[in-house]
């Protein structure tokens, strides 16, 4: 009998996830590697980092999606090396896993333009751990507000900097103005929650981006709303455990602050790099993987890389936003591409992205989303937005039970899961 | 005008948190001071340790809970030192906090007789950061097992060792049976979860030495059902990394195993000796205050102590158990003197517990209880438990939707929480 074809998925995040989960009726054995139990939809993490959702809501164990597909296995392991003429990828404790074909969809880290000390004192949101350290953060401000003396000293605890106005800066800066103005409403004694100061800083001339200039601003307006005070063509030159000073043109200004959260820069997971050692491939300044048009690594038609890992610019001459859909669809793509190969296609199509709009949320009832160039604001896209994550949560068995806490959560205006755990619950 | 009647409690536990409500309507100012931004539901604290719950699940924001409590104040700060002279709390932080009446309820912590270098090895269950790390060590020695080729050594990963059979070694140990043999039935690949050995390992002759010895044999018979091997008139001789070595009579055994939980002796508060020092208090072996029959500290009327800190003994020779109705019942009978004092009434009734019954549930359907002289056990036992458990979720906002996860694991067989999370979700 001949040994099947064995592929091996690094990363098992949207893309990895998807691209095992389409490999089920391929003739192959999928081995998926990841360093974390348990799928995570980041696209919810600010959930929990303010206090809405528990880390279980929004993460399911990858052995408990995969239970049922016989072909796959789950190795909860670290790739630390990976040799492509023999192809084989080293674990951190010393095993190798031999593979015909290797997928490599090991997502992004938060990024601090080589500002690497200011990782401690702005901490970014890629993990279940980054968010229980950002809700810490946030809860015991009002918690040091609350016993300061100082009226100088309350406002710096209560002023509140997210760094970066993409999808998440917003996400983020929305929840916070909800847990000022909402949820902590009656809970503290000498202080106001509600005087809490939510800046938002961008580089760019405008929030979000990479999105139409009407939807920028819409989102521009919703957040005036929330009482965000929005700052753009604003750079952030230092970040100190007191302030943070940012530079506007010939301006500079120190703004007096004991929370920066930081939603900025992303860079590719150093495998990457690795990759990069093991085939020569290039990497973009973001440590993204220059891939061929089918995803390749060039040279090596059975290296796919995949998701935020990769620069894939054949499309639309920029590389494709690292958002969930195109990890999906690159997935999906691959599982395809792998599947015809061992039926004796050859399969020439490139990947092609198909781009079913882009939406991000504010708060309440609010959110931007171009869908089909159609551009919406307001109740209908915050409900488009709603419906499609949900929609997305298809790999949580209790998805129904996440719903039913977000609908509670938004009748109430509660947020149950505020707990300040770990190492220092007591301060900052 | 006068000013109001200090009263300052330390710690939002079931006494502490029920002292502090029963104090709403009297003349007097409430200072809650707590380590922790939440009540802990101790109670279910397995049900998290095993995955079959979030930490928000089980734990409520104090400011939340007495948010509308307009003569409450929540200090989030740990208390250091008393000065029962002059009246006053010091906290870590050097404020100081006057009282004019001062409630002690710090709770225990696990103890390990005199064994310190145990505890690394063998993680008690107290606080939310207890279970996430039980969970963790639960989870990763299925993993190891599952990498491991020794059979030997899968056969140490596969062997979960509990320490103590009182309710919670009971509940661990039904809890890891159905983890074992339901939740993780298909997971994975080279081990069969249903290998798992679990050893529940008591000192005295029975399980659940306080209760009447036919409950003890009827939940001994459960275990056995759950495949829980029961090990009575047991003592822990030793434990190291990757055994433990037991002791009956003259017997000697070592255990090869590399996951042992602690369910076994507790200690009070060090707050005890804080207030032994302050008062001359007299403490037990077990560190809890010797009180009057009504709680107050001997010739300081103003310190009262109450739950897991106090050696209650007056009433049944015996100190009361440190369980939550005790507490709770406590917390509401010291509320009411302080009341009645200020409304110049001497109150002289001493606190009298009213047991209501004692129950223990060790997994799906299977559970014992004493309620009022009355044994049951089983499914009864079980609906019976779980019904005063939910009843007594009552400060959690959201105790249906609570009940409505555990409905759904109920039937599912499902434990969604089972994320590898903290410092090493990789290795152990």
């Amino acid at each position: 009998m001949e040994k099947a074809h064995q592929v091996v998925i690094v990363g098992g995040g949207f893309g990895g996830l998807y691209a095992t989960k389409s490999l089920k009726n391929a003739p192959v054995r999928v081995t998926l590697i990841d360093r974390r139990n348990f799928h995570l939809f980041q696209p919810l993490l600010y959930q929990v980092a303010t206090g809405a959702l528990s880390p279980a809501n929004i993460a399911a164990p990858l052995r408990a999606i995969l239970k049922r597909q016989k072909n796959t296995n789950v190795l909860l392991a670290e790739v630390v090396d990976i040799d492509a003429v023999n192809r084989s990828v080293a674990l951190s404790d010393g095993a190798k896993i031999s593979y015909d074909s290797l997928i490599i969809a090991a997502g992004a880290r938060h990024h601090y333009f080589g500002k690497d000390e200011w990782e401690k004192l702005a901490p970014g949101l890629k993990t279940i751990e980054d968010a229980t350290e950002m809700r810490r953060r946030i809860l015991l401000a009002f918690e040091s507000a609350e016993r300061e003396p100082d009226p100088e000293k309350v406002k710096a605890w209560l002023t509140f900097v997210i760094v970066g106005a993409g999808p998440t800066g917003l996400e983020l800066a929305g929840a916070l103005a909800e847990v000022a103005h909402d949820t902590l409403k009656y809970d503290f004694r000498s202080i106001n929650p509600a005087d809490a100061r939510i800046l938002l800083i961008e580089g760019a001339e405008r929030v979000l981006p990479p999105y139409p200039a009407d939807l920028s601003a819409k989102a521009t307006e919703q957040l005036a709303r929330l009482s965000v005070t929005v700052r753009t063509s604003a750079i952030v030159a230092e970040i100190q455990p007191d302030s943070v000073t940012i530079r506007s043109g010939e301006k500079i200004e120190k703004i007096p602050t004991r929370t920066v959260l930081w939603a900025a820069g992303v860079q590719a997971s150093p495998l990457g790099q690795i990759l990069s050692k093991a085939t020569g491939v290039t990497l973009d300044p973001a440590g993204r993987v220059m891939v061929e048009p089918n995803l390749t690594v060039p040279g090596r038609p059975e290296i796919f890389v995949l998701g935020d890992m990769v620069n894939f610019s054949h499309q639309t001459r920029k590389p494709l936003p690292g958002v969930a859909p195109v990890a999906v669809q690159q997935g999906r793509y691959v599982a395809r591409l792998i599947d015809a190969r061992l039926r004796g296609q050859v399969q020439t199509v490139p990947f092609h992205y198909k781009d079913k709009g882009s939406m991000a949320t504010i708060g309440r009832a609010a959110a931007v989303a171009d869908i089909g160039g159609f551009h919406f604001s307001g109740l209908f896209a915050w409900l488009a937005w709603l419906f499609i994550h949900l929609m997305y949560l298809v790999e949580f068995e209790n998805r129904q039970l996440v719903f039913l806490q977000w609908a509670w959560n938004y009748v109430t205006r509660n947020r149950a899961a505020r707990l300040i755990t770990g190492e220092d619950s007591l301060q900052r």
